[in-house]
């Protein structure tokens, strides 16, 4: 059994074209039906303003599988601590036996979810989208655009952030990376010209209604993760010409379908692994808008660890 | 963090009186109300026969929790290993760091099953209970009468197991515990005269009916975890005076309440944690029937995670 920390895995493995392979052929295997993959076991630590979060897979046949634990402690910035940690095991599929643990508080979780809003884009977005509105400025807000570039000319991004102060330093970092950044006071604002929108906050709120929606765009929405969780309105999911979670069980749960209210779907639910394994061309045209909510899943989990692995131990 | 392995775990923490002492605190949390416990995350690697669960389990205001990964994987023992493996997380309740990750390979599973049983027979069974029924010849049978010596002067085991040899080589191990031993060749013959009964076996079929039952007895059925599993048929349920299992939940489904069918149950479900922590008398006299059902849950690996610990430490 190996042990690998933080920094070393994170020299390791990159926002880049092996690791978004990987994580969508997780999704491609899901999409086949060939993935066993259990509800997230979640605990809240409420004394704490807490909680831990387990997902896991496995793809059937494959060598390896994880089981990955997250803790989120939102009080943790007041201690002078990241809020979220965590780490993966992996584990022999033959034997059961821990292969590895990967100490990387939350890195590639990090990486995995950036790469599932590029995956979502090279299938719905125009392929010739330049334009990101990022919503929101924290760390999935950089990573997001990074993982984005891999599949667009990205060249331009418009943010809007709750606080002004968080926008104008993620304007700076971002214009760092050759992007042209402008900052904006409103969602709508933002929005105007874009042909991604990428939804990175944890509001609790609807942010994002239908009439911010420019024609053709893509909305990538990656911030609801949890019951309380939201930033779409309704009128987003009808107004889109398709609508893709990565599960549809989790977004009900955990996604932006709970904007339903547990009503049947006036609109055909996809979900983005059988998008990519049955070649589904849900854009029609460059007027079509289309939105992928994305809850996080465990099959992203299983294959980004096993990637990590892979290249940790050079093979 | 700090990492522990195996024997340095096993070297530290036995069936003692005080890792009963953790154990049966964290039950009697539980009772009160005051332990938050998720359902039991559950994965089958058909393909190898193996599955793997994880458990979890916070008790408020402690100051650490554990997540327990157990994975199974039935063919290994064709490979010359074990059958059972895993680890448990220790992770700080304030901050969600990990403090330590003990790589115990299920020991602590069978430290805290053991305890279980004997916690069971602590709060049920007949103080001058003397005599042992054990079905099954695992490891299990042996731990759960060493357990047992903690809370009854056991001074005699009966024994049945499938294989008879099985049942010949426990024999001569707990002989050489100065145990007497008598090896039976049916259930019904090595309960006769048993003060307690401990089923201990991976059974899908009842094995116990209401007329191995002799008067005053206790059993503990320790061998269901699982939905395809039981012990109890449905007359040892209805035979008892008082039924008591850990959760009820997982009695219904993993346990021994699956017996019902999904009907509901015509006797009072007792909780394990509510009679500790109510002090609740079941026991009327030497005649009453106490079984109880544990099928394991998350809070007994917070509690012995925790105790594991502080044992490790020094603390």
């Amino acid at each position: 059994m190996q042990l690998y920390h933080h920094d070393a895995i994170a020299a390791a493995v990159h926002i880049d074209h092996g690791a978004l392979a990987a994580v969508e052929a997780g999704f491609a295997a899901l999409g086949r039906g060939e993935v066993v993959q259990p509800p997230i076991l979640s605990m809240a630590i409420e004394e704490s303003n807490g909680e831990v979060d387990v997902k896991t897979a496995h793809i059937r046949g494959a060598e390896r599988f994880a089981i990955k634990v997250s803790p989120g402690f939102f009080d943790n910035p007041k201690l002078g601590l990241p809020s979220l940690n965590g780490l993966m095991m992996v584990f022999s599929a033959k034997t059961g036996l821990v292969d590895a643990v990967l100490f990387d508080a939350g890195y590639l979780t990090l990486v995995r979810t950036a790469l599932a809003g590029a995956i979502a884009a090279r299938h719905l977005a125009r392929t010739n989208s330049r334009r990101v509105a990022v919503l929101g400025a924290g760390e999935q807000a950089e990573r997001q655009v990074e993982a984005l570039r891999l599949v667009r000319d990205i060249d331009t991004v418009d943010v809007w952030a709750r606080r002004r102060e968080a926008a104008e330093a993620y304007a700076e970092t971002m214009r760092g990376r050759g992007l042209a950044v402008n900052i904006h006071d409103s969602v709508h604002a933002a929005c105007e010209r874009a042909d991604i929108i990428v939804t990175t906050t944890p509001s609790r709120e609807p942010l994002l209604w239908a009439q911010d929606l420019p024609e053709g765009v893509h909305v990538t929405a990656m911030g609801s993760d949890s019951p309380e969780k939201r930033e779409l309105d309704e009128s987003v999911l009808t107004r889109a010409d398709a609508f893709v979670c990565d599960t549809r069980a989790q977004s009900e749960s955990n996604g932006e379908l709970k904007a339903l209210g547990g009503k049947e779907a006036p609109f055909k639910v996809h979900e983005l692994g059988r998008v990519i394994a049955e070649g589904q061309r849900l854009r029609l045209s460059d007027a079509t808008i289309t939105v992928c909510d994305l809850t996080g899943t465990g099959v992203q989990d299983t294959a980004i660890a096993g990637f990590a692995l892979s290249r940790l131990v050079g093979d």
